[in-house]
C-alpha cells in the first residue's frame, strides 16, 4: 500500500489532520491500535480555544460544535468562599466552547467515514522504518498478519506512551519533564452543573474544579493523594470533599448525585525536543503533556496539526518545504507558551506537600494580585483562550 | 523626658516619619544606636517609585531629589545577548527615579537638623516598655547612663536586627521566610554607567544587574554563591564575569575600573506579622524583607511610613484612632504585594543550585512570555514603579 501521510493514532489529533488534509485533496490513512468505539470512550476535557474551533471549521466538522457547544465568556477562580472572574470577552474580545473531546473525535470519525477515508483498527506492533531517509514507510500487524505502507511523511499522533516518539533516537531527543505531587479525582454525574461557568477552586484543603460537558451532565475534580484509589473515595467522601474547597454559595447549591464515572489522572508536564525527525512529525501527546489546569491538552494537540497541516499543504501545493522544515521550531515554541500556562496555573491553585507557610503566602499573593489587577487578568485571559499561532 | 512618638532608629524610614510628622506639628524623638556618619557610610540600592517620590515632596526634602534624580523610563531586561525593554512611562505614564538612599538619608538628616528637631545617637539597649498598655515609654543608655522617654507611640523603625519586632510577644507574632540559596556580589565604580537604563541580565552563569548612582559612578551586581568571601573576587574576575553574563552589545562597551566598595550581600524574604502592636507600630526592615531584585526595599519601607503618618496624623488632628488601628492590615496588604514582585522577579532571573531541565525551561518560558506579551509588560511595569498606596 502507498499513501502520501501515514497518520499514526486515530485520536482527535490524527483525525483532526486527516480531514484537514482531505480537504486539500493530500491523500492519508490512519493507524489505529484500538477499536473507534474504544477511543470514543476515552473521557477528556473539553474546553476549546478559538483557534482549535477555527481548526473544527476548516475541515469541516464545526456544524455540531456550533449548535451544540457552550461559550463560556469568563471562568470563576475561588479562594476559600471569595471568587473573582476572569472576564474572557472583556479583554481579548472572545471566548471558549465546552464541547467534550468525545464529540469531537465523534464528529472527526463521522466525517471521516463520510469521506470514504482510509482507517484501520486494531492495529498492533507498528513500526516506522527510515523517517530520516528518503524512503520511509509504516509496518505493522492486523489478526497476525504484517502489513507495509510506504508514504512521503508520517505524522505521529499515538499519544505519550506510542511508538512515533520512541522512534526517534535518544542520541538526537531531549525530554522535559515535571511529575507533580498529586493527582485528580474526577467524577462524572448526571446533574446539572454548579454553575454556568467553570469553578477553579484553591483552598487550604487543596484544589478543587467544578466542570460540565453539558446542561445535564457535571464533571467535578478534586486534588488528591497519589497514594489514592478512586475506590478510596466513595461518592458521598467525594461530595464532602468537593464542597469543602468550593465557596459556601456554590456548595449550597450543588447538586449531588451518583457519579457514573470515577478516575484518577496523575499531572504531569513532559516536552520533547525536537518535534520533527526527517519524515516523522509527532503532534499533540505524542510530543508533549500538560496538567489538565487551564484545558491545554487538546488545544496545544490542535496548533501543532495546524502547524503540520500548513506545512504540508505548502509541500504539496506549492512545492514549498520551508513550512515543514520549520515545523519542530513553531510548534514548540507555541508549546512551551502552553507548557508555561499550565505549570502557572497548577502552581497558583494547588496545595503542595512541601509548600512553606512563605510559599502559601505568594500562593496567596498571586491570587491577591489576579483578583486585583486588570493587565494580571488579561494576561491570564489570552492565555485561556489561546496565544495566536 | 516626653514627646508624642518616639521614633527607634535614625534610618531613612525613621527620619522621613520625623520629617512627615513635624510638618504637622507632631513632636517626635529619633533614637539613633550609630552615628550619623555610620548611617551615611551604609550603600543601599536607590530607585525611588513615585509615591516614595511624592512623600519626600510631602516632608520638604524633595528639591536635590528633583534637582539631581535620574528619571528612568524603563528597564533593560536580557537573557544572554537577547534584550528588551519593559517601557515604564508606555504602561502607566509614570517613570521612577534613581536616587541613592544614602542622598535620602543625607536629605532627611540636613532637614532635621536645619529645624532643630531631636535626634540622640550612639544609642544603646533601647527597651519598649508598655506597648500594650496606656504608659508607653521608651529606655536607652547612652555614655552608660540610663534615660527615659514617656511617649504616645513608638514607631519601630530600626531594622532586622533591631529591638522593635523582638518585643512583640512570640505568642501574637507570626514570621515568613524564605531564604535563598545564593548572594549578590555587589561592586562600586567610578566609572561611567555602561547604559542609561538598568539593565537586569538573566544568563546560564547567573544573574547580573547594571545600575549607578550618577553618572560617574556606577553600581554592579552578580549572583555569587553564599560560600563566596568578597575577597575571593579580584576587580578583574568580577569584570571578566560580569561581562559573560550580560548581551555582547553592552559588554563590549563596559568600562572597567577599580572597585571602591565590594561586599557580598544574602537575599531574604521575610515578614513578621502583625505589624502592630499596642502602641508600637513597625516599619520597613523591621517588619519584612525583600531581595534587593526589582529595588522594593526603601520604597516599601516608605508606604509604611505613609501609612503611619496618616494615622498618626488623623489620630492627632482629627481625633480619630481608625488610621492607627487598621495600620498593620493596609501596611501589610501592600508589603505582601511588594514580597510577591521580588520574589518573583527574583525566580524569574536567577539560577537556583536545585533547578531542573524543566524549571530553567518555564524560566526562559516566563522570559519570553515577558518580552512578547503587551499585558504581562503592564503587570511588571505597574509593579516596579509601585502599587498605589
Amino acid at each position: 500500500m502507498r499513501t502520501q501521510v501515514v497518520i499514526i493514532g486515530g485520536g482527535p489529533s490524527g483525525l483532526l489532520l486527516g480531514q484537514l488534509l482531505h480537504t486539500q485533496g493530500i491523500d492519508a490513512v490512519v493507524l489505529e491500535r484500538k477499536t473507534r468505539d474504544y477511543v470514543l470512550s476515552r473521557i477528556r476535557a473539553g474546553i476549546l480555544e478559538t483557534g482549535t474551533i477555527s481548526l473544527m471549521h476548516q475541515a469541516g466538522v464545526g456544524a455540531r460544535l456550533e449548535a451544540e457547544g457552550f461559550v463560556h465568556d469568563g471562568t470563576i477562580i475561588s479562594y476559600g468562599d471569595e471568587e473573582f472572574t476572569i472576564n474572557f470577552k472583556e479583554h481579548t474580545d472572545t471566548s471558549v466552547v465546552v464541547y467534550g473531546q468525545t464529540e469531537v473525535t465523534r464528529d472527526l470519525y463521522d466525517a471521516r467515514e463520510a469521506a470514504g477515508l482510509r482507517t484501520l483498527f486494531n492495529v498492533e506492533q507498528v513500526e516506522i522504518h527510515g523517517a530520516d531517509t528518503d524512503k520511509a514507510y509504516v509496518t505493522y500487524n492486523v489478526c497476525g498478519e504484517t502489513h507495509r505502507i510506504d508514504c512521503d511523511f508520517i505524522a505521529g499522533c499515538d499519544g505519550f506512551h506510542g511508538v512515533s516518539r520512541q522512534t526517534i533516537p535518544l542520541s538526537v531527543r531531549r525530554e522535559y519533564e515535571k511529575v507533580y505531587p498529586f493527582g485528580w479525582l474526577g467524577i462524572l454525574s448526571e446533574t446539572p452543573p454548579v454553575n454556568d461557568e467553570l469553578i477553579y477552586a484553591a483552598s487550604e484543603r487543596g484544589f478543587a474544579l467544578c466542570s460540565m460537558r453539558n446542561a445535564k451532565l457535571s464533571r467535578y475534580y478534586i486534588q488528591c493523594s497519589l497514594s489514592d484509589k478512586p475506590e478510596d473515595w466513595t461518592d458521598e467522601a467525594f461530595w464532602q470533599e468537593l464542597k469543602r474547597r468550593i465557596p459556601a454559595q456554590h456548595a449550597e447549591k450543588l447538586v449531588t448525585g451518583p457519579s457514573i464515572e470515577k478516575s484518577i489522572a496523575p499531572l504531569r508536564s513532559f516536552v520533547t525536543e525536537p518535534m520533527r525527525w526527517g519524515r516523522l512529525f509527532l503532534c499533540g501527546d505524542a510530543a508533549h503533556i500538560v496538567p489538565p489546569t487551564g484545558a491545554k491538552g487538546l488545544n496545544t494537540a490542535a496548533s501543532d496539526i495546524h502547524y503540520l497541516f500548513e506545512g504540508l499543504k505548502q509541500h504539496y501545493l506549492e512545492n514549498n518545504s520551508a513550512g515543514l522544515e520549520t515545523y519542530s521550531e513553531k510548534a514548540l515554541a507555541r508549546v512551551w507558551k502552553a507548557e508555561r500556562f499550565s505549570w502557572w496555573m497548577t502552581n497558583l491553585l494547588h496545595r503542595f506537600p512541601d509548600q512553606t507557610e512563605f510559599d502559601l503566602k505568594m500562593q496567596k499573593a498571586d491570587i491577591d494580585f489576579l483578583r486585583s489587577n486588570k493587565s494580571a487578568q488579561s494576561v491570564m485571559a489570552q492565555n485561556y483562550i489561546g496565544l495566536p499561532y
